[in-house]
């Protein structure tokens, strides 16, 4: 079973629309849960990060395999994604992939995380970036499956 | 002027929509057209990027300015890659980026290119792709002009 646990709502329709899509898809291969957690207007960053990290953590629970999604992580291609969410599924039967806002995660939510990836270089925002991850975790299946996707 | 030549044509609504969406945001900064190219179902992928490459080639005028969008490029920041199109747009007045198929471009296309930027180790279907780069295109006005932006 996948969960993702994300800081900030999805708001444009088109993106709302976009995860309806994935979601429908990826039910032909796993359970998908997906918590949106409302991300901190306070000036003050750390501030925010421990209220946010407070809310993470109520969706947290003892057994989770988290996989956490950050600038900085470790950069793999759709191949290595894949094979390594093959193993986690395989060896822990569940991942919760978590999504910070755009100030990163508190320091706690790295410390507990077992992987942290990093697609891009570049900032997204949370919103189009939830739907990256579902197209990665869906292209993840399709390989793992070896079922043809290109599109 | 920025122009986007992309190898395969958005389908999904959501995706349409998202198109709109960023086209109306970046008409404030720059003129911006996009010219899409029916990929080529070849199952020779060399024929297949022969073919390509003479359709792209129609769009392209001899003052263009490529950036190349490959996963082989080089990886830059939000920032850097704001102020390479700062830095273009100042210097050349105009920047063309290609979006190849899921097989890429042909040599000739990577020859003319002047830079070949990656935004992932990942692959994406051409048509999210070409969200992720309209963000970043966005995302850099946004910088370029000092305006907040964080979603």
């Amino acid at each position: 079973m996948i969960k993702i646990i994300s800081v900030g709502k999805l708001k444009e329709k088109y993106l709302l629309d976009a995860q309806k899509e994935y979601t429908k898809r990826l039910s032909k291969y796993t359970k998908l849960e997906i918590y949106e957690i409302q991300d901190e207007n306070d000036n003050d960053i750390v501030r925010a990060l421990i209220k946010e990290k407070e809310k993470i953590i109520k969706f947290l629970k003892p057994q989770d395999n988290i996989i956490l999604l950050d600038l900085k992580g470790t950069k793999v291609s759709s191949e290595k994604f894949s094979s390594l969410i093959n193993e986690e599924l395989t060896y822990k039967s569940n991942i919760t992939f978590i999504i910070g806002s755009s100030n990163g995660v508190h320091e706690e939510i790295k410390k507990i995380a077992s992987k942290t990836i990093s697609i891009s270089d570049m900032t997204f925002p949370h919103q189009l970036f939830r739907i990256m991850l579902l197209e990665q975790i869906y292209r993840s299946f399709k390989i793992i499956n070896n079922e043809s996707y290109h599109k």
